[in-house]
């Protein structure tokens, strides 16, 4: 049997408090904020320095139960969970793409922070461009929407 | 209290067995696969065939226990484990970037597939370049080492 129980190693420190000040996606926020890696998790840090940009996977702690069927910011129409972003989701686990200024001891300086204080962090990895970009994308029901995201929007 | 205990939302279906024969990135590899969505969860689906590109979030199943210092396939010097995407983490979660060729009923078919049959799924995020994709990308101890990467390679 597998375990499918995680424990945070590191929680987020951030200026957004509540969801509907947050912005929807971390390319829209120039926001600094910090994740403090919990000590004995610290080492595992060696080397990140090097990297200008992580992925932080996270937790919505602030999000309780999920549908199947959400509407989005971004869309005046029903969307399958798994055709958005959206924090509630059967599995609360998000993930961002953010900027690191530097690492001092245990603490990422971030920017493009798009994370409500105090969300558990289950883990951190390099973002590699060339194993994460593709050409030749179809975004879906968000064609023509992505440029007219606003800077912030409610959760 | 934070719920950190999460369920599979489905599983997947690969011709990996074994970490021994999977490649270390899906970008190297042009193996089909499908993902299995439980049927309780499928309605979740919707619209997401418009997407070219999916996150797949999963369990590394097959891996035990962690080390906060690794030595990556691509490098001969002990790593931070944040600093690279071995298996072995601190929560064995992992994100792969595959291509949707389409979906039938609960099953995604998939292409460019590094998981190990078997992984369970935690979630499914579209791929949106304009949120993913960064320029001026630093990659730290990678640097020079990406281009050089096989097609296959021992886990």
């Amino acid at each position: 049997m597998i375990d499918m129980e995680f424990k945070p190693i590191g929680k987020v420190h951030s200026p957004y408090k509540e969801k509907a000040t947050a912005p929807i996606q971390p390319k829209y926020s120039d926001e600094f904020g910090k994740i403090e890696i919990f000590p004995e998790f610290a080492d595992g840090l060696k080397d990140l320095e090097g990297f200008s940009h992580i992925w932080v996977i996270f937790v919505f702690h602030k999000s309780e139960g999920y549908d199947l069927h959400v509407k989005p910011y971004l869309d005046e129409e029903a969307r399958g969970v798994f055709a958005c972003r959206a924090p509630r989701r059967p599995n609360p686990i998000g993930m961002s793409l953010v900027k690191l200024e530097n690492i001092s001891d245990n603490i990422l300086n971030i920017k493009g922070l798009d994370m409500l204080d105090g969300s558990p962090v289950l883990d951190i990895k390099p973002y590699v461009g060339d194993f994460d970009e593709f050409s030749d994308v179809r975004i879906g029901w968000l064609e023509g929407k992505v440029q007219q995201a606003p800077d912030k929007t409610g959760g």
